[in-house]
């Protein structure tokens, strides 16, 4: 295992130190690094909250800030976050109109953010997002994953409460964003997580894990290593056959490295995923491309599609002020 | 090699149209993909040029836009680009205010770059830059190497264009920050450039490249594995060795890491120089952490300290619109 860390165990702390100093402007980290809070909240707005395992940087402590969420609580790495660290997250961001928490569909982390509503007494809703169209069951999950296409929920849900939107209209603008936005991914190496010093899966020097999940786990199948159009084509071709779009649909697409993949081969898959949308007469009318939902050192991408509308794309491009996404300010 | 790409004679060419297509708000593509050129000129400002070999990505296409570059000619991977993309992309971002030239320190971008300035008829200067203290002599290098120092002189220089500053004035500007920045950096894995289909060096399972150049040339030694602070104190110890700046001074952190690296252990190596700087009396008052300065696929990072003054600081906050920085617009 080759990291530059300082011991397995204290990772995660060292890392959210160095988050946190580096972006004070933005954020401050709570008591016992249970969670990280937009520094200066803004009174009546409901508050967002998000989680989950840690090794997805810049997921999702990257996204706290202005116009997107107003707290994160990192697990461990892979590991969800444990229900006192949400409950007091959501105690810190409650100003008064409610939280809603923005929850990826993993076993763990759907329990202990449903455990965390219950327990804490306030005005809680949920989004639970699960935009993998790989599998429809996988290793930590009953029903689909929840991956990359979180963070379009997150920008577009904290650009409506910013402006005022109340809980049950979020609740309902983030389940709707979740079901018209689709990902899949395609793993070429394994990751590593710092307390088990060896890569979580094993591929074969010609093989690549197509459909892959964010904490490595197994695809739909274990193939041989693609070209790059190849590749796009089958992920693309599986969210469209998922999300069927109407012909002439414009579209977010969001081209994600896991974590080791250089810029200028997600900017190649750009390309292709692009011409392959035209292809089916959809058109890209928003690009992220970048590493934001990663899995460590993992070597790969995935592809995310969702569908824009006038007020998806407002909410897009509306002023956004985080440590991973800024623009408009 | 693992690589998402369809060829490697095509992987330029593809990723920059990837790359145009995804950012055609800010950029487009000059004719045979010679240069990538800002959208919107503003007539009477000097013209900001960079290049250099792709593979460094973002570095320098990324850093075109508003308040930065006008233009870069990106060559082939780890290539200088030629004198006829250098003087297509001066005639196409000069609008009467002459053309600063922001170059890396190696023999063939220092070459092609001046070859480029005696045959257009133009009025130019250039910049070089060399912050990265490793090594005097490199193997494509006389003297010092140009690493990811360059982009703060950039970002800098393109602020006090953008106010209107004239030529002269940018040179002297850019040639100071250069001579208040310094970088180093290690490699943990080597990089695979496309064409030559394997890795370009070879580290064992517990060694490291202690100084390491962006292509992979060699450092100062190859040691074994060490903790991050441990790396740390010894690149910010040659950092501060080298530059000497006076106790109490402010700087800019920059933890730049090679593509491979993911962002939970940029962050923990912030917080550990961060450390050894205020041990040395000196504060890190701006910091910014990411990848973007790469060598394709090779894990590792760069640290870089510039000195910052008032000026230096308000050039640095001073808005940018480019695909890989942007904030104040």
């Amino acid at each position: 295992m080759k990291k530059l860390i300082n011991g397995a165990d204290t990772v995660l702390e060292e890392s959210l130190d160095g988050f946190a100093a580096a972006h004070a402007d933005i954020l401050l980290l709570g008591a016992e690094r249970k969670f990280v809070r937009r520094r200066t909240l803004k009174p009546g707005k409901v508050g967002l909250l998000s989680g989950g395992g840690s090794g997805h940087e810049p997921l999702h402590a990257g996204f706290v800030g202005r116009g997107m969420l107003d707290a994160a609580c990192p697990g461990q790495v892979f590991t969800s976050p444990t229900p006192d660290q949400i409950i007091e997250a959501a105690e810190a961001v409650d100003t008064g109109a409610g939280v809603l928490f923005i929850v990826k569909n993993y076993e763990g982390d759907v329990m202990n953010f449903t455990m965390a509503a219950e327990m804490t007494g306030r005005e809680v809703a949920s989004v639970v997002t699960n935009d993998d169209v790989a599998v429809e069951r996988s290793t930590y999950t009953t029903g689909r994953r929840g991956v990359a296409g979180t963070l379009i929920v997150e920008k577009m849900v904290g650009a409506a409460a910013e402006i005022g939107m109340p809980l049950a209209a979020l609740k309902a603008l983030g389940d709707e964003i979740n079901r018209r936005t689709r990902s899949m991914g395609v793993a070429l190496l394994p990751c590593t997580v710092p307390a088990a010093g060896r890569p979580n899966f094993t591929l074969a020097d010609d093989e690549m894990e197509m459909g892959v999940g964010i904490h490595g786990e197994p695809g739909r199948r274990r193939v041989r290593l693609a070209s790059a159009d190849a590749i796009a084509e089958e992920l693309v071709g599986a969210i469209l056959k998922d999300l069927a779009p109407e012909p002439g649909s414009e579209v977010l697409l969001l081209v994600n490295g896991f974590g080791a993949t250089p810029l200028i081969e997600l900017y190649l898959m750009v390309n292709s995923a692009k011409r392959i949308l035209e292809g089916a007469g959809i058109t890209a009318a928003r690009f992220l491309t970048g590493s934001y939902v990663t899995s460590l050192d993992m070597a790969g991408v995935s592809i995310t599609v969702s569908v824009l509308d006038g007020q998806a794309k407002e909410l897009w491009d509306a002023p956004v002020h985080t440590a991973a996404l800024r623009w408009g300010t």
